[in-house]
């Protein structure tokens, strides 16, 4: 080997232990990560990586395990604010009678911003470097996602009634349309439309929307199926699943995530299957608002691709997608009635590798892989009560917590070394959210 | 005020938050507890205590909610060791093919000393102060927790076939009523009776326990109903479900504690309010061995005392408190349908004052109050991402994880300083536990 086989790269990883999601189901050992600007260079054992890359920095993982930034699929993340603030309510109590009331009294574009800034620090902590979110102001979401230099999909809400936001379907389709266009192509922020929920969006604008996103290419996510009041309701009302009107209207399509959806029977399930649409399943928010159970492993074995989300942090109550999977994980098993179901493995591939399926950006993210984005993260197993290490994939899902996470770069940019958050300033943010807990109480 | 007034005492917790948990649902606010020997002097807000009371020392917790030491209910704490050995399979395939085998090979006197310091060392770091553990060389692990320093209930198991810790049921009679009578009235250990489950155990042997029982006054702590299969194989083998077999054989009463129930109909419901036994409820190991799901508000609607165990973390896979009072809380709704069971605050009850009363030691354990067992744990809710604090209980429950405890006191002796253990050698301990790992994974 002579020096002209040498290639010069910008960091070296060396991990221990390396999930890289594709190929599917495996542990790397002593696994060194070549990062050059923000795409993976390469991933090889040590030994070969000695031989062939000559970088700038080497950050040694002796006793963690690198694997893909995590997707957290849904949320609203300016709700941070919120954490805690009514707990052990029906849905509908929750929204009428405390969240929506809040929400129209207290949130506002600097709401948002502290709110948003929150909900990222506890995301970057915990593992997550793409979000997705889907609350008022999302123009200042995405400029807060964009400034922090995370990666965020950004759903403008739509609904009937007015808002804090905009007087209601129109003025957000017109203000939706410009944050699409601000923000389309940038390599961060994906701009995406956010119909709420069926229940709350008539056919008209359903249908503005799905020709915005022809027209764009954007995404659309919305709440669907949530509960079984949802689907009642909508029978009553109209003798049509919410599903089976979803697809009528053109809704539901390759580039659509159907949040929640615990309510799934074959009619519904075909029509899923048929259109391509993503499943984001949100267990904790499920079973707290006791909304019912997704039949994760079924939805998987017909094809369909099921991703991750905390939902917002009012209704979980935190953002730690570590957690997520592992409440996911159990949950699939006794719905499944078989405890083989939504193994560890299958579990990380949700809040990876199907989250940019989702995302429509599979061949840049989700997988540690040569030539895609360098989206990545460690988790320090060497902490005393996650000893022994058997089996590091079933430590994450099922023995771990979020804050064992101690570093993760997003487009090759670190943003979380030994635990520490390099581009949000958390004691100035804490500052803030006290004078919001204080404005809140009163 | 004169001089005469102050009373003398050891401690003086001063807590920004505190939760008795009797009286039921309250968050006090800027109190001081007093502590004297083993027990809590009293329990008074802050300014009354500067004229009452003068301490030798003073612990100031002014970010902190402080509570009553966690009780673990069930656990076969040793098995920390086989933590992620296995996972994703079925309870039948994991016994049968990987933990029984696994045991059969490693157990040993020095495994389950190892295994039950490693477990402790997490309890106590993530808030449990009492814990129940039924597993191999009971006298091992009484002594270890004796030495710690930690309450336990210590279940020796008996069944039907030979193991390492003796031929038959027998032999594990004639060593369980040894560990009785060495223990019996000790403050700290909990000699009781742990026939394994229906299934394992034949009627002689469960006649003798139920007599070892009365003689002895010890507990009798038994896996029941854990699965819909061991009630079906029952009822063909026997045309009865297990349940009325306990009750026929005298096994059920109010000294004894039935783990997991996630099969109950009409008849067991019956029977077990009847009988005044206690429910031990194991959200995540059920969950995870697809075992079922156990319908805790309607069990505690009938007037049942309900209590919480991590099960060993073999099937769990951790063995924090708090998180299975997340999970336990947030099944319980959608097993309910109504997002109002298991609130917050009863979530804390199972985990006290009900775990207490199912050890019989109501009066002495599981609530703040004076004259009680200086048992107490203080939680940090300054972490950046528990902001913002609008109901402690809350937070505790549903946005928590074990490792923002931060203090602990067992019989008014600390055991945990700003997160750091007291009595447990963590690094000694973790190279024991290597070692452990080496051999198993050889």
């Amino acid at each position: 080997m002579t020096a002209d086989t040498i290639t010069a790269a910008d960091s070296r990883i060396n991990a221990r232990w390396l999930i890289p999601v594709e190929p599917f189901g495996v542990v790397l050992e002593h696994q060194a990560v070549i990062l050059q600007g923000s795409r993976i260079a390469d991933v090889l054992p040590q030994s070969e990586a000695d031989q062939k890359y000559r970088t700038r920095e080497t950050v040694n993982l002796g006793q963690h395990v690198v694997l893909p930034g995590l997707i957290n699929l849904h949320g609203h993340t300016a709700m941070s604010l919120f954490r805690g603030l009514a707990d052990d309510l029906p849905l509908m109590t929750w929204l009428n009678d405390h969240i929506w009331p809040a929400e129209g009294k207290f949130v506002s574009e600097p709401f948002v911003l502290d709110g948003t800034r929150l909900a990222m620090a506890e995301m970057l902590r915990t593992g997550t470097t793409t979000f997705s979110d889907m609350y008022f102001f999302p123009e200042v979401t995405a400029q807060a996602a964009h400034d922090a230099g995370m990666r965020a999909q950004v759903c403008f809400p739509l609904m009937d009634m007015p808002t804090v936001w905009g007087s209601g379907p129109d003025e957000y389709l017109r203000k939706g349309a410009a944050l699409i266009e601000q923000w389309q192509g940038d390599e961060y922020i994906m701009p995406a439309i956010g119909p709420h929920a069926p229940y709350t969006v008539s056919d008209q604008p359903l249908k503005n929307a799905v020709a915005l996103a022809e027209r764009t290419g954007a995404a659309i996510q919305l709440h669907l199926h949530e509960t079984a009041f949802e689907v009642d309701e909508a029978l009553k009302a109209t003798a049509t699943r919410p599903v089976t009107r979803m697809a009528e209207l053109g809704v539901l399509g390759r580039n659509t995530q159907c949040v929640h959806m615990t309510q799934i029977d074959d009619s519904d399930l075909e029509q899923l299957v048929r259109s391509g649409a993503h499943i984001v399943h949100c267990p904790e928010s499920n079973l707290k608002l006791a909304s019912g159970l997704c039949p994760v492993q079924k939805l998987m074995d017909h094809g369909i691709n099921v991703t991750i989300g905390t939902d917002g942090a009012a209704s979980n109550n935190d953002l730690d997608l570590f957690g997520e999977l592992k409440t996911a994980a159990m949950v699939a098993k006794v719905v499944a009635g078989d405890a083989s179901a939504l193994s560890a493995h299958r579990a990380l591939e949700l809040a990876t590798l199907n989250g940019a399926r989702a995302l429509g950006r599979e061949q840049e993210l989700g997988s540690l892989v040569a030539g895609k984005l360098a989206d990545l993260i460690a988790v320090d197993l060497s902490d005393p009560f996650l000893q022994p290490v058997y089996d590091p994939a079933s430590h994450l899902v099922y023995s771990n917590h979020g804050r064992a996470v101690s570093h993760s770069w997003i487009h090759g940019v670190p943003q979380l070394q030994d635990g520490r958050l390099t581009r949000i300033d958390v004691p100035d943010l804490m500052l803030r959210v006290s004078e919001w807990r204080q404005q809140i109480l009163s």
